[in-house]
């Protein structure tokens, strides 16, 4: 049989565009660099958003809503947040058929815009913390736009904070970095990040640190899955958010901002496809079993055991297109990664039994009607395990264990490499840069994010990104 | 005791700003016309749309997402629709740091971009229907900005179906008007809207055919919640939508397109509220009942008490803040809207009793705590049908039944009319608008629409507009 899709091993970039076409995920957009999301892509989308947002209320903060345009002023105010910004803004500068006397950027990120209205909102401790997020589109343009990894627009949470002090701020800085990014992307999504500090390299612009979740793509590269930051007094000295505190002083709040996207769905595709089409973990599928008809007799039986799997709380599709040869449709539903399929025929229901196919292993095993939806149960949470224990020991054997810059410099080339952050610092940091090596994220030994970039004994963990 | 609003009766527009900023649903943001909406506001707002999700969904449509970004050159494709929407654009000119070969319009709805994906992906007849949905932000350029109302930048969903014949997309823009916008304002926003037709000149920029929504405001003017047309065939045409029928023949398709947007909160306010702040019906509020600590001894009670509703599916929220005097909690309460308070002080509980007050009708009587839970439940929704039965009154009492043009236009500038579409037509249409008042939409006599504006015996409901 024809291969649907260019295999991994030859041609990866390649690959992960084909199983976004084939899977129908998403398409490119008219305007250079956007995305248009298609139905299946989008309730990918959905059910990490869904898990997201749960999350994100667990620890305490509110949705809300900010305008998409910024006053090209706002963006000026903190120095190095408009330096880090700047190549990447799209300007309007005609509207209701005029043009504008000052230029409106379309949000890139809402630090500015919320900074201005946090000023207005926070008068004393008793308004703190104040703990926001916001599902919005952003837009940043793009050179070398990639489908979910690197789009002009993407959509994205953005969660703002203030705090009373430093302690409070980091706290909750770090707070949303392991309970929402961390959870979800090892829980949910069966991507074993890596959880460390960014370099000052790498930090944010605006942003005194930089917390990160880095996966491990197939082809050994990292991808940024998520970044909790905080902000120092920065913002809050540029848009002026102060309060009273209990002992009667003005005091600037602390500020923090964390961002998670559609970029997520990407690290999907490149953690767990194969060259059969995407993996998608039971815990996160918005399909997790689809029944299919082999033939159009059993139509009415693929549907009675549609209902009883979603009467257990099962995420299911009937496929009854009996017209459609199974083949042919068993294929489809391989590309689009749903982690189970019941296949009935006339055969198997006079037996009173299903083919229960697994889309992880390939293995295929006939269940007797009656045990399907305890089966089905069982192997949803089976599969989810063993796809995060598959990615991570994937991951595990490709970190090289280096003790020099020139070998950190080759491994990451080619992989992951871990070495001491003493050996390395900023000027290894730069050498590395020279063959597109970047530092992704700096350890304790114990895997534990560290306070500073200072403290004796990290390590660096370094590889080519996305 | 100082009133907090301006009432009603002295000044409608200010009573409306009053309760918008008082019960913090929304600000006005930097950019002309943008929208800050504040977490209570977005709290409604996230209930309003899972509900039109649920519907929408029902109704089959599967969500996706379209790019903020479309090309100048798509919008002038279908002539009447460009015409109707160039005054309102806003204009992308420069990105990335030069200036753009095209300039990009910032979506006002997304109908030329989503009819030039649904060329790509329809085929054959067996690609229809294809019923696609998005949650999105769009962009029209106010002159008379009015938050929730009419703001430059609005949250919407706009739905885009494409199908094979007359029959089966007038059919569809039907039921999306129906199950979904009517059921939702009827039966969890408790706004009985009018629904009917929109004449020609009232017509969507593009359209064959407008249903709408029409929501009575306190104040007599009405507010469109939603609307749903059919585009004909004059999209398909102009993106080239067509497919090769079961007979082998290429066939353009026929595309509806609906849309229902945070407008919608701002109806809720203005036909919901009164001189003491918002009411939110239960069906939707996000906060149904508050447990009110009145002294700080009661605290552990309150919250008892706001588990025990939680566990039986009520929205709770619990108010322990026992060092804020109890009659500003209060006030706040009403601002906001939420239908009933459970308020707790020490002799309550020694009474193993509870004061439970009502939102709607400002009454207040005892409760037995172990009877709470059971008396919080009916009375939700007695509350619920009260707003919707009161409503609905008070709409039908401000209709004035008459049979002129000159009646029509007097009765329509002071409240609502309704008149003999025979008697009034295209010409007393125009004369209307001379004093701000236009048709609304065109119903059957039995409350039916109309599948075409020359049917006989029409009428046409007739007021001025938000």
């Amino acid at each position: 049989m024809a291969r649907v899709l260019t295999s991994q091993a030859e041609d990866f970039p390649r690959w992960y565009q084909d199983v976004i076409a084939k899977a129908e995920l998403a398409d490119n957009g008219p305007v250079r660099g956007t995305m248009v999301i298609r139905p299946y892509g989008y309730a990918i989308w959905e059910r990490i958003q869904a898990e997201m947002d749960i999350r994100i209320k667990a620890c305490g903060a509110q949705n809300a809503y900010f305008p998409l345009f910024i006053p090209e002023s706002y963006m000026r105010r903190e120095a190095e947040h408009v330096e880090g910004f700047s190549p990447e803004l799209a300007v309007v500068t005609h509207a209701g058929g005029k043009e504008l006397d000052e230029p409106i950027i379309v949000r890139p990120t809402s630090e500015t815009v919320i900074g201005e209205f946090m000023a207005k909102w926070v008068q004393s401790y008793r308004d703190l913390p104040l703990l926001l997020n916001q599902w919005a589109n952003v837009v940043r343009w793009e050179l070398r736009p990639r489908l979910f990894l690197r789009t002009s627009e993407f959509l994205w949470q953005e969660g703002h904070t203030a705090h009373a002090d430093h302690d409070d701020a980091r706290d909750y800085a770090r707070r949303i970095l392991h309970e929402a990014y961390e959870d979800l992307m090892v829980n949910v999504l069966a991507v074993p990040v890596l959880v460390g500090r960014k370099t000052k390299q790498e930090r944010f612009a605006g942003a005194i640190n930089t917390l990160t979740c880095e996966a491990m793509t197939l082809d050994g590269k990292a991808l940024q899955m998520g970044t909790s930051h905080e902000l120092g007094q920065n913002f809050a000295k540029a848009f002026d958010i102060q309060y009273t505190s209990a002992e009667g002083g003005r005091e600037h709040a602390w500020t923090t901002s964390w961002g998670s996207s559609t970029r997520m769905v990407g690290g999907l595709i490149m953690v767990h496809g194969d060259d059969d089409g995407l993996r998608v973990p039971p815990a996160l599928a918005p399909t997790q079993v689809v029944v299919i008809a082999i033939k159009p007799e059993v139509v009415d039986a693929v549907h009675k055991i549609g209902d009883d799997l979603r009467a257990s709380g099962v995420r299911v599709v009937v496929d009854d297109r009996a017209d459609i040869p199974f083949g042919r449709r068993a294929v489809g539903w391989e590309l689009k990664g749903v982690p189970l399929r019941v296949e009935l025929g006339p055969r198997d229901l006079e037996a009173n039994a299903a083919t229960l196919a697994r889309r992880l292993s390939g293995g295929k095993s006939p269940v007797p009607l009656g045990e399907l939806g305890a089966e089905v149960t069982r192997l949803l949470a089976v599969e989810q395990q063993a796809m995060l224990d598959g990615a991570r020991a994937d991951r595990d054997a490709r970190i090289a264990d280096v003790s020099t810059v020139d070998d950190a410099a080759a491994a990451g080339a080619e992989g992951w490499a871990k070495v001491p952050w003493d050996t390395l610092g900023e000027d290894g940091e730069a050498k590395l840069a020279q063959s597109g090596v970047t530092v992704r994220c700096l350890q304790r030994t114990d895997g534990g994010v560290p306070d500073t970039d200072t403290e004796a004994g990290l390590v660096a963990y370094v590889a080519r990104s996305y």
